[in-house]
């Protein structure tokens, strides 16, 4: 009999592909090329009868669903993390946050802190993440170690920081760092004008000469705070949607992180322009931000992902917490139990990532010919059992603490507290290293 | 030399006493006499000049806490986890619940639902449980089993069910499994009446006539619902709180489940009272009934803790998950970054549950004279480090899965994936026996 070879078969309890929408296979095997793209996706049976994999990887009480997608970090502050609690947004960005940064913020800081980040998220099931931090051309030092894959930011605003001085300084910083990793396959990037009120028109206007220019997609802060949209009404009489608009920003390779504070209009205007949505109920949560109002937005029609924040203000990079996070929060606030039942909560944090970055024909879900950028989850333990639904359990019950193999591009990033390429004693040494030098600015 | 003997000395890293608030002491150890009592807290060095321990358990990297009290669940709900989500409340019980619990819901059925929430919530670090279910006298068999602390509610309602008829009935046989228990130091009890929608007045008078008798104090559920609120006022003219305090069921024994729907003279009622609210932020975002007003209710002196429900609306008996998402919960629906810092959700958690089931002069801080209730969290890993403030990383950062010893009154009743007393074959013996017949009533 013929058989077809294969690097690598994965045969899975539960196989979840998101695409299709709401479908769970059972016993199936998810067959995997050298290239590390998906060849097919078989019932074990007639996997096992028509293909020759090198490697299989037997999972008999595990989930398989596509990699996590964090819309929104900023990686490098997981060595802030827990720095500063429970004080007011303003309070805790200028008397820790932005002096500690002036401080410490070096290079090095941002390939440390991204390296822990990395293998936080790779630990996680998060394969793929959306990043805005100084010095980008670090950070993509520590994405390259991890192996994990990452759309980074180029951070541009107007004011100084050790890392540039004016937009732009950070545009041209920006630029050269991306040139540097090019042909690096799991890199990709877009402008990251830091947030409205960071950025004067003038600079909103290069950073979109340039996104047109080059074919990027735009990443930023927007309607975050009811204090930035009161500062942007008595700034320039409008708030900063409107401002976004007129400034000609707003389209479909916008990621708008947070969004919690939008009117009906508002929700029309970003639908129209097909711009994205990067949903951050905990961070929003813990500082004190509110509530966005997800179902409405949903209804409308954006495209809504998930995102984790910076490790300052969650405290965690994880996404199992996020997309329990959403599910419930956006019951609770609508006092409707209907709203963003877990499979949607699932697409949020998948393949809704996925579409905001641009990268869907990629990754996001488990199809033949995208990227096998993929999660196992042990569901054997007894609090996931019984299992009447898989999806539920992996939103409602699970957490990142069931995750036992992550692959980027079919390459397995990371099994059961093992990394690929990163040492436990590394990321010791990173904490060790930091702890004193960021202390002066805790609470 | 003169040494003084104990029984056991647990040296941990950092010990956060809870009583005195806000402290955190380093390099402590914790004296535990025979009888399971706390003798001493001692700075290590201290510690070990001065005392002889039997045993010594040396926890290098490690956070000890008072254990977790869970103060509004049904345990043995476990076994429906979700089986039914995304629904609105009336659907999910008239369709799924309660179909399932009148054909399945059997002294068996609870003795195994609550052992495997037993081992989940030991495993969690929770070391006591406000339970409210049919059987309790099969609760407390597996609670025995177990070596968890439970108080458990001798539910009472109007409506038949396989267990009792009628509100005299479940009475009658909620006080013969009490007398069943007695002499059982871990389980203490409570009268259970369900919620003002299924109690007639009448009921509710002689609930408080044995409440009185016996010295026992009240589980209800309360205001979860403004279904719950419009039915009253349409029913009785009065929302259910009102009516309670007309029959004179408001006082310091009442332990009010929810509390979600309160106005400012509710709260001052309650407070009046010294009524104690079992918040369970999970539950009420899941099942859609709303945000509970919690930093009001703090202002004004109510007495809140910390609950998980039922897993069938959680779907976690996850008290880490619960802190934190009280302390990111009211940040967010107040948008104060400052309400309900770290220390508070720890308390609300630990020694208000504690002062709630009025057990707080034996359990719910780490203090001489009080039950060694303990429980160790592993805070060693790369995620918990930087660590600037423990109790941050506590409510923040730390999950369940970092819990690696629970004791419950000085007995080690959890150590890493291993229990005293349960065998996780059994556990899952359970899972699998019953799968089947709840089967029939998933969405």
């Amino acid at each position: 009999m013929n058989t077809t070879e294969v690097a690598l078969a994965i045969e899975a309890r539960w196989v979840i592909p998101v695409i299709p929408q709401g479908v769970v296979l059972e016993h199936t095997t998810v067959l995997i090329n050298d290239d590390g793209s998906i060849h097919a996706i078989l019932p074990t049976a007639e996997a096992r009868a028509t293909f020759q994999a090198t490697r299989v990887v037997r999972l008999e009480h595990h989930a398989l669903m596509p990699g996590l997608i964090n819309l929104h970090t900023h990686a490098a502050m997981t060595l802030m993390r827990g720095m500063a609690d429970d004080l007011p947004l303003m309070d805790w960005l200028q008397h820790h946050i932005w002096p500690a940064e002036r401080a410490a913020v070096t290079p090095r800081f941002v390939r440390d802190g991204t390296l822990l980040a990395s293998a936080e998220m790779l630990a996680g099931g998060v394969t793929c993440f959306n990043d805005m931090y100084f010095y980008p051309d670090a950070a993509a030092e520590a994405v390259v170690q991890a192996g994990i894959r990452a759309h980074l930011g180029l951070v541009v605003m107007d004011f100084p920081s050790a890392y540039a001085t004016d937009a732009d300084d950070y545009l041209l910083k920006g630029l050269e760092a991306r040139d540097g990793w090019r042909g690096t396959s799991r890199i990709t990037s877009s402008l990251a004008p830091h947030a409205p009120y960071t950025m004067s028109d003038r600079s909103f206007e290069k950073v979109m000469t340039y996104a047109e220019q080059l074919g990027l997609g735009i990443h930023t802060h927007l309607h975050e705070t009811r204090t930035e949209l009161d500062q942007s009404v008595a700034q320039y009489g409008i708030r900063p949607i409107q401002r976004m608009a007129d400034l000609g920003i707003l389209g479909p390779g916008l990621v708008a992180a947070h969004a919690v504070h939008l009117d009906e209009a508002e929700r029309t205007l970003l639908k129209e322009f097909g711009c994205h949505i990067a949903h951050c109920p905990a961070s929003n949560l813990k500082l004190g931000s509110g509530i966005a109002n997800v179902p409405a937005m949903l209804e409308t029609g954006i495209n809504v992902g998930l995102g984790t924040d910076g490790a300052a203000s969650n405290n965690r990079l994880d996404m199992f917490a996020e997309m329990r996070l959403a599910a419930l929060l956006a019951k609770g606030a609508s006092e409707d139990a209907a709203v963003v039942p877990a499979t949607t909560a699932l697409e949020m944090a998948t393949i809704n990532g996925a579409r905001a970055l641009g990268l869907d024909d990629k990754i996001g879900s488990i199809e033949p010919g995208k990227l096998a950028d993929l999660v196992a989850i042990d569901m054997d333990s007894a609090i996931c059992n019984p299992c009447f639904d898989p999806v539920s359990h992996l939103v409602y019950v699970a957490g990142r603490e069931h995750v036992t193999h992550t692959w980027v591009a079919g390459e397995l990033c990371y099994q059961e507290g093992i990394y690929a390429h990163v040492e436990p004693a590394e990321l010791k040494e990173i904490t060790t290293q930091w702890y004193p030098k960021l202390s002066p600015f805790r609470v």
